[in-house]
């Protein structure tokens, strides 16, 4: 039996644990009366069972076992049956009154309780350390099909973790239900709700859920914002080196690209506001803004943000904010989405991001636009009919909501994980490879490397890939004037980042 | 021990069968001998079971048993070993030379024969009589959830039966290997090359690869489409009754509908020829067509199409053919693709299709948009970037490979399934509800059922919904001049369509 979390909620205490019982076994939720008063009883109890979930009425006396419905979700209904009949089953049982009665009385503060104790329910440690190199080999996607076999991908920006459990059991229960029909309407969904509740429970942001698109990915973002917002020849300015997707996209559309070059400062890639504003002309329209960033992994300040909110309010710019690493910070940083900085600057901005980043779902495509005027969205919204975007399919819609909503304890192993790893490579690299220098990420999985002090001819990339068989991001394709730089991927097991740096110095004849 | 397929493959017999055994058991490969050769013997046998799956080198001599590794997928590694090294292993195993010499030379039609291997393996029956309310009412889906608990839904078109089995195995593979990373490039992924197969095995028709582009759905198809080869003000050309945003989208891209109404002839729906020749104007641009018809369920004839396909040319219109429920036809009726006409009228058409209908995954949102000419697509292309249209998730890119490369036995039996429920609704109304006129659909799980005869007041579903508790899509949504028709969705089991027609029938009084 595990322990895992224990809490207060209408005067009873509720306890998670996971337990092992001869047919299986899995988490179990306990109503117990506290021990303060005295009557310490389990009154309740749920066991969210894989197999025969059931719960149990009055465990300690009458002990009446009823099932849990396998064929839907025991664990949501265990906290529906919690939040709808605690108060009238613990009157049958012959529970103190006072019991009874604040067993009735919801506290306005309980959804924290509830979520978290949900979340507690639906975890299991995440494994991270363990990856299956067969299991990474088998999958489908990009990052491990573009290279030959004997290629060690550490390029394309998903991480090899497996999801969080809360997430897996999620799509498992759509596919065992063959629940793949036509999705509710978006909002309906209850999609953009949990965008809100999300962004006011990390970052203490309340956006407005009206103001909430659903698109498939924060690239159709970009692109539909320069559709909705420019004309061919505006000029949209970019910080460089960036996320690829940025310049094309610009590029793409025909807009004129504004690359405003960040500084490498003792070993730290600083914005250059000067020469932001000296770039800046009257067909200047938006400010593309990537923050966490990548690939510098940077966590802007405050007061660097607020400079750039100044510039865009000053000339008149829409900033379209990519967010979408905001998950993953670490040393106790501090993510300031750029719609909070000031009324006046929301209502400019365009904020994009998803779950797919942090919690690794990037292959189900959901991602969501959030307008801080109502103006912005119209616009958004009559550029190009929604249709033109095309449907979301059903399991991003719901996998998302699995992961804000009950992932956050994956997501608190995943986190100090992934600034291990970057110790790890920093250390690694500083041994095997000293010419190369490795801008420590104050967040994301994604390390930018420069590698010029090697020396090398042609793309670093190309040189790891050809003499080391390992792939990694090519500098190049981040901005002009980065072509002697790399972006190493962070989120992998240690064994196989170790692999990769040995690769990389076994490349450069180490 | 079930047998589920033989056949002849490089002067092999395959079987494929369906074994218990102890610890579970599952479907079997057997490559023998063929008894003709008077040397009947088992060479190797492959059992894919869900649990320790594994494979035999000669099974009735030395008996060898190696792993087959289940984190990948154990039916594709049996296929794999057996076309790369079945000569080898028989040469090994001591098999007659004529036999090791045959297994090494592939014939050239052999992909059908390891299809149909392929697809019986990974089957399991349908169970279309047997459909669980609890189950159906757990689903996350609009049908399911768009009104209360106590309405029957038999409104969208979408059916209730889980998905194929190898559709769900495909999806459970990917959440079981977290394999849920960004996809290959679209065409990379082999979908295209699916999509071609597929219309190539069907229908006789070899569209060209290179001109598939995928989509989510083929309503984002349909604006795209518009907004690609038409101007606002542009005539549109619509035979109604018709699929909802076939009109919407006309509506809401500020295109001019031209409505060609069908004509109702001995219980059956006809074209308008006459009126769709007297329609058009020199502003007319495109044909919106459908076909099967929804929500007629007609089938339509060469000569119908041909007429078509000649008012297309002479009128130099485009024509964007919806085809996606083409295969759900019943009575032995052929599918003619648009684009198989005529040269002349393939590169004026764009046909647009997706599995989700016939395979009942419409929640994934794949879909595909053909073009029968090089400048078609190139203006599909350009007059919106591909990424507007967003990204299209991993699992309904290959849950649609699933569906059409190893599902066809599923639809085997599902399709007799829905053409005994469309008698049996045919028969339960004539029995309760006389007044009516069911058109019997020739294809589509949809149905169109004239009211008019009842003398309601309103919308007839209006009418059932109130007073029957059963929900039906309303005839006045598929055109004007339809008002007095509901559509009936067929796609359930008999005992919740007997459960339907009793409902309707007590809203008037039955």
């Amino acid at each position: 039996m595990d322990s895992l979390w224990t809490g207060r909620w209408r005067g009873l205490t509720l306890k998670i644990e996971r337990r092992r019982v001869r047919d299986g076994g899995g988490p179990t939720l306990r109503v117990l009366a506290p021990e303060a008063t005295g009557a310490a009883r389990e009154w309740l109890r749920f066991d969210a069972f894989e197999r025969q979930p059931r719960w149990h009425f009055d465990p300690e006396g009458e002990d009446e076992i009823r099932p849990l419905d396998e064929r839907v979700d025991p664990i949501a209904e265990a906290f529906d049956r919690l939040t709808q009949e605690a108060s009238s089953l613990l009157e049958r049982a012959g529970a103190p009154k006072a019991l009874v009665r604040t067993a009735a009385s919801p506290d306005p503060s309980e959804a924290v309780v509830l979520r978290d104790a949900q979340r507690a329910m639906r975890h299991r440690p995440a494994r991270l350390d363990e990856l299956d190199p067969v299991r990474l080999r088998s999958r489908r996607s990009e990052k491990w099909h573009t290279y030959p076999a004997d290629v060690l991908p550490a390029w394309v920006a998903e991480m090899d973790f497996p999801p969080a459990a809360a997430i897996l059991d999620e799509l498992r229960r759509f596919v065992e239900g063959g629940d793949v029909g036509y999705p509710l309407g978006l909002r309906e969904t209850g999609l953009p709700d949990a965008f809100c509740e999300r962004m006011d429970e990390r970052f203490g942001w309340a956006p407005d859920v009206r103001r909430v698109e659903v698109l498939s990915e924060v690239v159709q973002g970009m692109y539909v914002a320069l559709e909705a917002f420019t004309e061919p020849g505006d000029g949209v300015i970019v910080q460089t080196p960036i996320y690829p997707p940025f310049l094309g996209s610009v590029r793409d559309m025909k807009r004129k690209l504004i690359e405003n070059r960040m500084r490498l400062e003792n070993g730290r890639l600083e914005f250059d506001l000067g020469a932001l504003e000296a770039a800046i002309t009257p067909k200047s329209r938006l400010v593309f803004f990537c923050n966490p960033h990548n690939p510098s992994g940077r966590v802007h300040t405050r007061t660097e943000l607020e400079r750039v909110g100044a510039l865009a309010v000053a000339h008149d710019l829409i900033v379209v904010s990519d967010e979408i690493h905001a998950d993953l910070i670490y040393d106790g940083r501090e993510h300031i989405p750029f719609a909070t900085l000031s009324p006046e600057i929301a209502a400019r901005t365009v904020t994009l991001t998803s779950a797919s980043k942090a919690f690794n779902i990037p292959g189900l495509r959901t991602a969501i636009a959030h307008f801080g005027d109502d103006a912005l969205q119209r616009r958004f919204n009559t550029a190009l009919h929604r249709h033109i975007r095309g449907g979301i399919g059903l399991f991003g819609i719901y996998a998302t909501m699995a992961a804000w909503r009950w992932a956050q304890p994956w997501l608190d192993e995943v986190v100090p994980y992934l600034a291990g790893n970057r110790d790890f490579v920093a250390e690694r690299l500083a041994e095997q490879l000293p010419e190369v220098t490795f801008l420590r990420p104050e967040a994301t999985y994604l390390s930018w490397i420069d590698c010029r002090g090697l020396e090398l001819e042609g793309p670093p990339a190309a040189h790891f890939m050809r003499n080391g068989q390992v792939a990694l991001s090519e500098g190049g394709l981040f901005g002009p004037g980065w072509e002697g730089f790399v972006r190493l991927n962070l989120g992998t097991s240690r064994p196989i980042l170790a692999e990769v740096v040995d690769r990389m110095a076994k490349a450069v004849g180490r």
